[in-house]
């Protein structure tokens, strides 16, 4: 039984203490004893020397395999720099199933891909892998695997059972059997448990569940993981256009698109392009972060003309306030876009119901417009600024919040309608035009007034 | 085979139309054929009488029951309202998990939970169900339900398929089947797989596989999340702390609370506390947004109070530029906030590697820092402001940006270390902050040089 270990400090220093030493032995004790999660876990943490020592301690050439796709791009990248082609694909996709196989040759180079292709020597792993490698990223078929069990209608269990012990030994977790016609059309399907409860010679399509619920190789794969989730399936299978089972997709895959999903999401919202993690490059962490703020800037240039359109000499008060105004404006118009936004997402808003939603949004902006506006005009009132002023930005105040509101509902919705990310409106991009309109109003309520 | 259905403004119409009609007979034969998580979505669309008709079409009762488990909140109380405590504990509490029964009962007032408690009839049912309702919220204990497959561990696989026969009936998903010994401790797992490729006579302790990874009650559900994510688990078990086996944790439950979590961390991003929905009432999504609101008009105070420190009239022009050195502040401390909160959420940041964590961002953000003071330079001075104009928010521009770097970077961590949600210290906390002490800095500056 492995441990639960504590990836801690302590136990880093005790492993780099002995990967610095060069004790090997002791070294691949401990890792017989851990999990491929736990290891790759372990190596993110090593410096690329150490992780390269520590990785060839691993004997069992299908626990390499399997740390090896449980690694970060980088660093994996680092450990198979020096592989040949041949070692690729002897001692790595051999060992894995055809996604993670397809995965980590899609990350080759064109030439590498073919070498290490014609190095499998199971021509049917080596021709279920090109396959995948032939659907589009983002599609259903881009996560399937081909690994699964089917079997026939006309068979009875038995021979079903019979088939099971042939094809079993290449898949790890069964989870369905899948129930074709002679030409792999998928019929339905059947679960081991019911297999296991059956009569030996009870024809398998008399038995067998003919509620499918399936995708075809290209939907997108956000619609499989809607599918999934909203079924509860822990597995689901993949046909062509015409039926034909080609592969299932597992819940495992799943969960990691949906957290891809949701950080892209989060990512977009702090202002954030592309997928980016803590440990990438200083330069890769530079170019995700520069497009929004030069957004930013842009935005605070226009700002900067819209106060010198007006006579700031004789209203200069007004300045005081120019943070709040554009504070507000953002803040609401984020408030409103997150709800928007995260709505589209998990589904619970849609296209259909936006008029109402419209209408919602601005009564809600509306209470909580009334209620800062109140706030600020006692505040500011209360602080020593003059009535006129006091007046101009609780108006100001209230305006800019119904607008935001508005611009924060609507800016998601008209990307969605017209096939954009949605989450773009979120974060930088709708702070900017908040901040811009919201000075253009305050001043020019402001300058009417005082 | 249920079609798949596209729940769309169409289909709507036309259900709606039948439900103004009382068309009972034509809505019961459409009902039979759609999924429950397909009635639910239908519901969730309807006004509350027509959900009420419409949800008493549900012929069979554990259907209806399974598509108030998919109902929100709001909506299965509605639709609970005025069923007796006897009504629910027989035609909803019996036909669900334990799980979803608890969790159903525990939305109840305390009066009516042990009413429907008491009138559930298989007495093992009502006490899984009250053993659950025990686990506070958030623990491993509340995410998992009773119905399991436990076997002996001296027995043999013919008895254990017998067993199976006699267990499988109250349960959905089998997924494994759980050995344990005498006196109920979790000793290992069998695949239903290994059960049917086994001979009859072989001894369960002798197959069964012995690397458990499991939890306890009072363990955190994103403790139970990480350990089925990281280990690629479609089902993990529960037991006490002397390790005696108590439930089970299925995967549909962890992508919910992931999903909750990132959806959680979306919306404090936002400015949006607590849980909110867009069909929330609106007043639940004014008090959600209403304190950070409050955060940013007192940090807008505050900003007036800096401006206001300074002889404005002497140096007015810098009040053009305020919303482009405000903006920017609040936009690279979101940035960097973004990254540790994400990077602290899915493990990749962990309190060991902090040093090396802070100094890269440090890097990050004199990088952008210097681009963006160089374009705004650029820039400013193209436009017509004066060189000392241009020199002060091109220098302020770059200080800003490395403090709010070193803040956005700083505040999650610590607030990590203090064991607060680092969330938090995204959106608009973090803005407001920026926000004041940006102006401070731009001010300083700006009237040393000008």
């Amino acid at each position: 039984m492995s441990d639960k270990i504590q990836i801690n400090n302590i136990y880093l220093e005790k492993l780099k203490l002995y990967i610095k030493k060069k004790d090997s032995s002791k070294l691949a004790k401990i890792i017989s004893t851990l999990h491929a999660a736990d290891i790759a876990e372990i190596i993110e943490y090593l410096s690329d020397e150490q992780a390269k020592y520590f990785y060839q301690l691993i004997k069992n050439e299908q626990d390499s395999a399997a740390v090896l796709i449980e690694l970060e791009d980088n660093t994996r990248e680092n450990l198979m720099k020096g592989l040949s082609a041949k070692k690729i694909a002897e001692e790595v996709i051999e060992n894995l199933a055809t996604d993670d196989a397809a995965d980590i040759i899609g990350e080759l180079s064109e030439v590498k891909k073919k070498q290490v292709l014609s190095h499998i020597e199971d021509f049917q792993h080596a021709s279920g892998i090109s396959d995948l490698l032939s659907y589009a990223e983002n599609t259903a078929g881009s996560l399937m695997e081909k690994e699964l069990i089917k079997v026939n209608k006309d068979w009875n269990t038995l021979q079903c059972l019979k088939e099971m012990r042939k094809q079993a030994n290449n898949i790890k977790n069964v989870y369905t059997i899948y129930v074709v016609d002679d030409k792999e059309k998928l019929l339905g399907l059947m679960s081991l448990r019911r297999l296991l409860l059956t009569k030996k010679t009870t024809a398998i399509k008399d038995i067998m569940f003919t509620d499918i619920i399936s995708v075809t190789t290209n939907q997108k794969n956000e619609e499989a993981a809607n599918l999934m989730q909203k079924y509860d399936l822990v597995v689901l299978p993949v046909t062509n256009n015409s039926g034909k089972l080609l592969g299932r997709i597992t819940f495992d895959d799943i969960m990691d698109v949906t957290k891809e999903e949701a950080e892209k999401d989060y990512q977009m919202a702090s202002g954030i392009s592309e997928d980016v993690e803590s440990k990438d490059s200083v330069w890769e962490l530079t170019r995700a972060r520069l497009p929004w703020l030069l957004i930013g800037m842009l935005g605070g240039l226009f700002g900067a003309k819209v106060i010198g359109g007006f006579n700031l000499k004789t209203s200069f008060e007004l300045a005081l306030f120019i943070p709040l105004i554009a504070a507000m404006g953002g803040n609401v118009g984020i408030q409103s876009a997150a709800i928007v936004v995260q709505g589209l997402a998990n589904n619970s808003l849609k296209l259909e119901n936006v008029a109402q939603k419209l209408l919602k949004e601005l009564v809600v902006a509306l209470v909580n417009g009334i209620i800062c506006s109140v706030i600020i005009f006692i505040a500011a009132f209360t602080l020593g600024y003059s009535t006129n002023l006091s007046t101009a930005v609780s108006i100001s105040l209230l305006t800019v919040t119904i607008f935001a509101a508005l611009f924060g509902t609507f800016i998601p919705l008209t990307l969605k309608k017209n096939n954009i990310d949605p989450a773009l409106a979120t974060g930088p991009f709708i702070t900017t035009i908040n901040d811009v309109l919201g000075l253009f109003i305050y001043f020019w309520i402001g300058q009417a007034i005082l």
